[in-house]
């Protein structure tokens, strides 16, 4: 009954699996064979820009291939990768390359089986009707944005009802919305209906109005029937690979669903979680938002993913890597440097060995992934191994419920951008801003030092100018927006823009 | 090696068929077995407004359910319904009903496979390049527009790149949008990859540029993978149904993909197409477009479905239906009346056999096929399985290529609307808007001649005045707008209002 296969369908070359069903089947079977399964994140350093990554997702097919080859039965949780912004080609896909690849990275790359495009209609349809409640009278403002899964640089800021109501609204990316986010945190579809109840469509008189008051929250959930399925596919190897949840860990949340993470812990041994863009994005999230708020497994590892030339030939920058690396330790997560070597790279490992020595790290992982795959990481693990070997889960860090949204800032920039609190800085307007958001979630009966942060930034800096020395580092805060339904506080902050909605380059 | 089954993949509890790698193979290997099967047109009835249907999808499926008990391999083809619409509450599913349903409605009224939502990217996707080749220099003026698979009556009209640009813009339905015809009309992914190629983005100093000139295919052809593929789904009864295109025959071409009906005429000895809204709408473009200019094979027969009330119920419109059924007899397709009765209208069979009579149709069929489905049918088709069971295939009529506008407009008021070329009347602004399309095509090296016809209109009108007397009817025409990839030339025509961006209702 609660056998996996129960819960899977062949959907074209992958399948798709009812996670709700089979983590449902687990809980009311306690006897049914499971495993527990180590989550290990591996993320990287703050990239250079968005477009370039270091290889998060080429080292995680490479790290899984290598387990398995030393027997370890080890599976990949990966986000889906933005078809929109693929297809425009202003980034490269997400599912590795070389003998670091899936069987069908093609599927993964354009659009899976619609999943995205789900979210896209499903959430539009929340500003459809919306629009529909100002007809009838019971709002006079929206405050959800509608979404592309296509990147336009016209709909960041465009007016619809054109001639009658000329009324402003922007545009977001649909991997970064509010009902992306419900999708990737719920663990099942009563708790995503229930989230978009208590997603606040707009207000009336001032007053906050959610969708639960004014909607049929089945019209909703019967979209996303197919969509909060999470796929799984393989390695080139034979690796198991599941992908769900949408990217972008700068603007949004950008973790895989928590129940593609949970199935596959109760199938294999060890599961890689692939967290990006940097440490300081998707790390921090699924550590401070999906761990210590929406009951994520603490990671037993962490691998921290770099180029050689991203962590070495910008001075000013070089801090970084080593900062991501020895903030991981310090919350007691055994941290793994790994240096994703290029074509005529190979005899910097010698130097790069030993920086990485002088910098008091583990000893680092190095290898070319893209052109060795998992090959070049099987004898590099033996310590990575034993640190994931040990029988005990780790113990989840304290939750920040009920802190102010001030003192959850300044955990995150002193903990996570090595900023301390007298160089967090308001900027006019954010003092409003935060106010507002407060007033609307009092109005609406949520509370809003319930609400876990979502830091919104460029994937590129974590400070206002990484550049500058440590100690004139600085982090503006600019915005606060409520993404009630998601139980999440949205806060933009440093100085650099954060593109929510890309020009096609 | 020509076996359907290794073109067919389950995707969950549907399959998808690669419909172009099958016809392909059987075009390579003529001894492969196959059928030559009869398509059947099943249309209706102009319907009173378009969310009131006269039932056409359930007299589709209780049809194959009464001919396979026959004995007869029958197989339909359906249209993908808008989810958006569904969803939205403002027209029902499109999956049949009571005992003439499939086995699972769920999954065609909400999403299919994510089909509509790769076509909304990809066309989105266009608008994304074309905005690039604005910034690039290479266009001045964007044509294409955006497309929605939500509506929302704000979206009509709208502004983008608010605050710099301030380009104002239109978003369309995503069935009705010209790349939804490419795919429709298309038998290769190479054909599709050059209508794209053909499609005007915009202009540079008036002269039009195509996305040929500036686009890589792939990009496009990449999304469009699965969604070139039909589904293949079934009734209750375990009747074969494949869906596969857009609905909306009354703003855009709205009838089945060619290959899905093609595929299906190959492995059935009748396929049943259903063409919407009314006769004036689907049947007339399955006639017109898809057989005379692109094709598709000539029906052997043809159904008219409609509700007794709609026929009956308001004088000023009861011409309509007879005058359908009529003109299809006249043009040499065999035509069933089908009066598809509702609960509590059993007493009113003598009447309207009656009336059938008078009005010198072939004998109706009648039946509540919500109620009874295929049962109530079998026994009344021994003159429709004659008619389909002709050896021959009919003829088709010849195409229009080559004619003016202008006598193509009036073909189709005088044939399908009864409104003579006399009462055919320019709108102000038409001369000029049919001038800039020949224009446009004679810039861009297309033969404006060639391209076919789509009237565009209410789906619940066909002249002016459906309710002014027979003589005094007219046609206005009101706007040319050129969609040169799809080979087709769209003329906005009647006074009423074809609202391609409804709001919720």
């Amino acid at each position: 009954m609660t056998l996996i296969e129960n819960f899977t369908k062949p959907y074209g070359l992958v399948d798709k699996i009812d996670a709700f069903g089979y983590l449902d089947s687990l809980k009311n079977n306690p006897d049914a064979p499971r495993k527990q399964g180590k989550v290990v994140l591996v993320t990287a350093d703050t990239p250079l820009k968005a477009s370039r990554g270091e290889g998060k997702t080429t080292t995680t097919i490479a790290l899984i291939d290598a387990l398995n080859e030393r027997g370890i039965d080890a599976a990949a949780v990966l986000r889906q990768p933005s078809m929109g912004i693929t297809a425009a080609g202003s980034k490269g896909g997400a599912s590795g390359g070389g003998k670091a690849s899936l069987t069908h990275p093609e599927l993964i790359d354009w659009g899976l089986c619609g999943e995205m495009g789900s979210i896209e209609a499903a959430q539009n349809l929340l500003v459809s009707f919306a629009e529909k409640a100002i007809d009838d009278g019971l709002l006079d403002t929206v405050l959800v944005p509608r979404v592309s899964e296509v990147p336009s640089r016209s709909l960041r800021q465009i007016t619809v009802d054109r001639g009658k109501g000329n009324v402003p609204e922007r545009v977001v990316l649909t991997p970064t919305c509010e009902l992306m986010q419900i999708v990737v945190l719920s663990r099942s579809m009563e708790e995503i209906a229930d989230r978009v109840a208590h997603m606040i469509a707009g207000t009336k008189d001032g007053k906050p109005v959610t969708f639960g008051e004014f909607i049929d929250l089945w019209r909703i959930t019967n979209i996303l029937t197919d969509a909060v399925k999470p796929a799984k596919t393989e390695t080139v190897n034979g690796s198991p690979v599941y992908v769900h949840g949408g990217p972008f860990a700068n603007v949004s949340i950008g973790i895989p669903t928590l129940v593609s993470v949970e199935m596959a812990c109760a199938l294999h041994d060890v599961v890689i979680v692939e967290a990006g863009y940097g440490a300081d994005a998707g790390a921090q999230k699924w550590l401070d938002i999906a761990c210590r708020e929406y009951g994520a497994q603490w990671p037993s590892a962490a691998v921290v993913v770099t180029r050689a030339t991203t962590w070495r030939d910008d001075p000013a920058l070089q801090w970084r890597y080593p900062f991501h690396v020895d903030r991981l330790e310090k919350l007691g997560i055994p941290t793994f440097p790994l240096i994703n070597l290029w074509e005529g790279e190979d005899d910097q490992i010698p130097a790069l060995r030993e920086t990485a020595e002088e910098l008091g790290f583990r000893d680092p992982i190095v290898g070319n992934l893209f052109r060795d795959g998992g090959e070049a990481l099987a004898p590099q693990l033996d310590a990575f191994v034993e640190a994931v070997s040990d029988e005990a889960l780790p113990e989840r860090p304290k939750s920040f419920k009920g802190e102010s949204l001030r003192e959850k800032i300044e955990f995150v920039c002193g903990n996570a951008y090595g900023v301390p609190a007298d160089r967090v800085i308001d900027k006019a307007g954010f003092a409003e801003s935060e106010a507002e958001a407060e007033r609307l979630c009092a109005d609406a009966g949520i509370d809003f030092a319930d609400l876990a942060l979502v830091a919104v930034k460029s994937p590129a800096t974590m400070t206002d100018n990484d550049a500058a020395p440590a100690d004139e580092r600085t982090v503006t805060l600019k915005k606060v927006e409520v993404h009630s339904g998601a139980g999440l506080v949205q806060v933009n902050l440093t100085t650099s823009l954060t593109t929510p909605m890309p020009k096609i380059v």
